[in-house]
């Protein structure tokens, strides 16, 4: 018993945080010390004797929370969105002052999810053409979704790197949007669907030869493992990773 | 011998028409009695029997090829574009004159696209949702494809004219052409990627379910076994039949 | 509100029968009269005066359920399994003594995989190569899944009856198991994988083009719109119809 | 001029020999210096100046030709089967004594399928369930498919070394064959249709989400790209690599 990983939940309360209170209680290797919602002190975190704080909170209360975590050396796994450029920097002047420490900021915690991101940035500069298909349940407000601007992103950034020439296309007439969104030079096609989660498909192609990756989510179980593994690693990797492929064994 | 079908073929010259001549050819139960070009004279049809001929030529020359047919009582496969509502009224009076003559003018002659565009009109009033992915080889200048556009159209009326709602759609921001060309209402997505022919999915769907039909055309070896379809049956129908689907055995 | 359908429920704390309440609770055009258990008298159907019973009971039950209804003239929509070719026959006995009443058995509500199906039958002659895959949860206990069974038998006497040539293929070595199983000349592939739910594909293949029949069930939602259009169509429909194809516009 | 790389072709004759000889034709920064056949001699290298050899020959010929390469200081490119472990040894020991020359042997220049295989050995780690469908013509005389094999075995080799559970699978009646061939715990697919090239598709699951990698391969062209860059890469990389995939740039 001694040798398990004493883990608290911030943000208990909500979609995510029930699921990872679920998900900590059932990992053989974890106990869960302290699962804390809004109005719950920080304090709570030093009786318990946290190790790992899994912070899945609001933009409004992220920042105070990595905050106390680092200043009383516990490692901060870290859902929540609201990072910005400056929120990162004063992080990470901070985690300088307490070099032991380490925190994971995630915006996505699908293995799966990030895997793919990862192998269509690789896979960028070895082919003539790329375009990504989103697909997603028909109550979402934003099309494309923000992993398919991340992941188009990602992959127009790594052709321009290679020297990668445009993409072939000799539409001279197009009905307006059939060639999708254009995201630095990668079009990118949302389709909403009932019935749909959350999907996504970069499709690339060359003479001769083509490779697709896709990525199916479910439901919310499936940010889980991510998260066990974030809180497995994160006492390991003192300092601030940014994206949860930095913990993921991808090497050569 | 004597029970073989006498088959002509105009526009022997062309892509289209050769790869017909070939799969005539090495039919067991055809005999190729002509292969004109554009430079031979249709009495070749006559002086050589032939019952069925299959116009593959161009838009100036199929009216005054299927007028000659029809004339001389020859049945007529017409692959070729260019028949407009006037063309097809003026057949249809002459035909009326012939009556034991059969003429099938078919847009498109891969049995697959016939029967994926007939599966796709029939299930469209089923489903909350439908949208359409395109994809073609980079070559390609218009955007839809004309099969998307027709598919598009199809499925819209099947829908309006059954009363179904139109498909949800939170969106609210956009990035332009995200949510691709909107077709009589039907999304539809084209794809221009280096290594594909000519691709297309309908994507049904509705609580907890989806459907979903797709049709991959590889090359033009697709159109052969329409056009033996065609020839082996236009001679029992007489009139005019457009499209292929009116062939096929989908009743029931 | 007198012309709202009056609907009960049999089997209705099931889990498919709790849904079915659900959805007809909330269908604008009928009326819930009845939810009963297992251990509610069946006399509660004429209390209330149902005109239409949904049986979602057990193999034991379904078939007094029935000739109950029928023989009181209130159509029955049955989704209970059990009904073999003898308990069939003796119903189609009844029903003929009860020529205004109908019965609609149907093995599968999800109108997406009664379509798949349908459409898979009705292709099935026009290509050279047909196979299946079907892919479900891992904690299925038989392989393949009785659709893919039902789905290979269909296509397999469509080309029997066509008489369509097998399937080239020239495997000469295979490793045990590698081209599936054998479903009258319809090789069927099962795949086991976490996170799916209920998921096939009939792909059809000739020279040069291919056709893909997807189906993707993801919960039991699935079902409900299948079980509405039974409800709303049953009483238009004497006699008995086994399948919910039956009820579907497919028609030319 | 003089900056271009001097390449010669042996096999030039065969298919791929055929459409090697074109592509290096058509590279901007390479020169073609010499073609040879079967009777051709080897000298040949020696009077045109090459710098590498590209050896698209057949098993008895590709040891003697890569030997008189390498004795020579020319780099060679190898996509010649039949290299055993015996071959390789004697190879490497040769390359010891030839520090500077560089050899590629390569069982696949396909990119895509060099990635997909790669992406797919670094996810295998990550998920519960993990199977394989391969997608021939039916000419194929083996099944499963070469690369699926490879694919499997490398697949099954991460997750031993990773410690992962074997994929839940509570198949308890099975068809014989549905479950697919077990290649090192990997249940792997092989479907065979008319109309297909050659196509794989690896399915990763675990709860909520799924990654799929999918490799089409439609002509030999697609090997083109690949075999460019062995011949671009070859120079700088002395002593011996096993699989294009050692030249990618697949790193962090």
């Amino acid at each position: 018993m001694s040798e398990m990983l004493k883990v608290a939940v911030l943000g208990a309360k909500g979609r995510m945080g029930t699921a990872a209170v679920g998900a900590i209680d059932a990992a053989a290797d974890m106990e869960l010390v302290a699962a804390l919602g809004r109005n719950d002190s920080l304090e709570g975190l030093l009786e318990h004797g946290a190790q790992v704080v899994v912070d899945l909170t609001v933009p409004d209360s992220t920042v105070a929370n990595v905050r106390f975590a680092v200043e009383h050396g516990i490692h901060a796994v870290v859902g929540t969105t609201g990072w910005d450029t400056e929120r990162v920097a004063a992080l990470e002047s901070l985690l300088a002052q307490h070099p032991e420490t380490g925190v994971l900021i995630a915006p996505n915690f699908a293995l799966g999810s990030v895997l793919a991101t990862h192998f269509a940035a690789k896979a960028a500069k070895y082919f003539d053409s790329v375009e990504i298909i989103e697909l997603h349940h028909p109550r979402k407000v934003d099309a494309p979704s923000g992993t398919a601007l991340r992941t188009a992103q990602l992959v127009a950034a790594a052709r321009r790197e290679a020297g990668v020439a445009p993409a072939p296309d000799a539409t001279e007439t197009e009905l307006d949007g059939a060639r999708g969104a254009c995201v630095d030079g990668v079009p990118v096609h949302s389709v909403r669907l009932a019935g749909l989660v959350a999907h996504q498909e970069v499709l690339f192609g060359s003479h001769g030869e083509g490779l697709t990756i896709r990525h199916d989510s479910y439901n919310h179980e499936s940010f889980m493992p991510g998260v066990l593994l974030g809180v497995r690693t994160v006492g390991a990797r003192p300092g601030l990773t940014v994206g949860l492929d930095g913990y993921l064994d991808l090497e050569g």
